[in-house]
């Protein structure tokens, strides 16, 4: 069984201090597979235009990425062009073609219906739940929202949130969601809304997992050659539950994991622009981040 | 043997969004003689006003802090008052009044110049090199700074590095100091230029340990019940110095034991205003801490 995500095939226009870059192909599901698809089989269902370079989603095949449920309808595709500055937070929005992802309504194929994981990336939470209606069961549902969702939503979002399993989103926007400064009440209210884990996305600082009463810290790799952040946070998402995909349960232990392999991706991903990073990326070199991880993290009481 | 530091003993006044509090006994060296006096014999070194209210410091002297090396000068006591906005980080400067502090040189009493380890509190790096200049030997010597001697004195304070183990600073000091956006990078220039050490402070995201060429990260404590940030880096570096009194060697495993004890330290300074909190701290409190914190970083690779 495959894990399914549902979200945005793009066209990023990006620049960062350190480059920029048109038109490269991106989006919230193209993050994710690319990341989880070194671990598991994965399923897309999006749209685009009949413009997209389709082709450049072939690395992603190649890992037996299942396209067959991106949709191409004629227009123009989804197109997002973003500036990030020096310090490389939350990037300003240049301009924003919606194209023929405004008319979207995701059609999941009969055999995507019962995926191993579902992966609702950041889109409108009323088709985030037109997916979850069409899906008739998946041993872990995870979502991630944004503050225009949380601003202009809320009330959708608070029903979908009923229904997952893990909210991932910004610290920011946990804060934002939960009306709370604090972060750990603001992730206890989010848990006491449906989902049994939060994973709170903080950038280079890493993530800090709330896993029902526990909490598990993971850091950002430190880099020293970033290029550019954009999809870091599907990226993380797509390690996330690739790790879980062969975990036999979701206990703890298999959710930190998934953390610190989510991590692992996210460094990654943000060490060239787009996904051309993660499309070259091995098992291996995963492996060998998380061991460096582990190293950075260890430490006795005695 | 001692710790000795030498830093400001002074009076705050403090606004929070959770309250306020009129000219409570605060700054660096106190902060970190509360931390620290909790595991190590520690001496201060510093000067008060005439006005200063000494006997908010018993709490001091009844773990065995030695304060004979704080002079009393005629005048006013170091007062500065801040106020810390709704996110808690870097506050507003309401109003400094230097008053004895302006004409502060340390003098180290001949019984305190072999100390087993020195911390030079955030004071005048002229200052700080004062105190180096009468210290004839320590195990090790740890320091602070922040933006205005990095602006104002950098010459100085480059000479001052040439000097010491351990450099102990924010992560935007950090960076305005090695002129470097790039932490990982910034913090090698700066373990290039002397310390063979840097620990970089991030508020409620933690810290990193630069230790030769490896990194240690440990997270914040998660604290849902927090008051005033004032201190919390001084009392890091207390818990820090005061953890490694106590070990044999200054090895890779000390330094991280250091450092996450430093982050315990830190997270008890923010949960009441000024030092109230850790001068009812007890040992027991600080050893489940790290207990925790060990639980919330531990994972297994497979």
């Amino acid at each position: 069984m495959a894990i399914l995500v549902v979200g945005s095939v793009a066209l990023d226009s990006l620049e960062t201090p350190f480059g920029r870059i048109e038109a490269t192909v991106g989006g919230s599901a193209v993050h994710f597979a690319a990341a989880a698809s070194l671990f598991a089989p994965v399923q897309i269902v999006a749209v685009t235009g009949d413009d997209y370079p389709s082709e450049k989603l072939a690395f992603l095949e190649d890992r037996g990425v299942d396209l067959s449920g991106v949709e191409t309808q004629p227009g123009e595709s989804f197109h997002w062009s973003g500036r990030y500055s020096h310090d490389l937070s939350s990037p300003e929005t240049l301009e924003t073609r919606l194209g023929v992802f405004a008319d979207f309504h995701p059609r999941i194929p009969p055999e995507f219906r019962s995926p191993d994981m579902l992966f609702l990336g950041n889109i409108d939470p009323c088709l985030q739940i037109e997916v979850l209606d069409q899906v008739s069961s998946a041993r872990l549902v995870a979502c991630d929202t944004m503050n225009y969702w949380i601003e202009g939503s809320r009330t959708k979002l608070m029903e979908l949130l009923g229904r997952v399993d893990i909210l991932m989103a910004n610290d920011s926007e946990i804060r934002q969601l939960a009306g709370e400064m604090n972060l750990v009440a603001a992730s206890r209210w989010v848990q006491s809304q449906g989902p049994t884990h939060v994973v709170v996305k903080k950038g280079e600082h890493g993530a800090i997992l709330f896993h029902e009463e526990e909490i598990f810290f993971v850091p950002g790799y430190p880099l020293e050659d970033l290029n550019d952040p954009t999809g870091a946070g599907d990226s993380f998402a797509g390690g996330f539950l690739g790790s879980l995909h062969g975990a036999v349960d979701l206990s703890g232990a298999a959710l930190r994991r998934a953390s610190v392999l989510g991590s692992a991706l996210g460094s990654f991903a943000v060490e060239d622009f787009g996904v051309q990073r993660l499309a070259r990326l091995s098992q291996e070199e995963v492996a060998h981040r998380v061991r460096e991880l582990w190293g950075m993290t260890q430490f006795d009481i005695h």
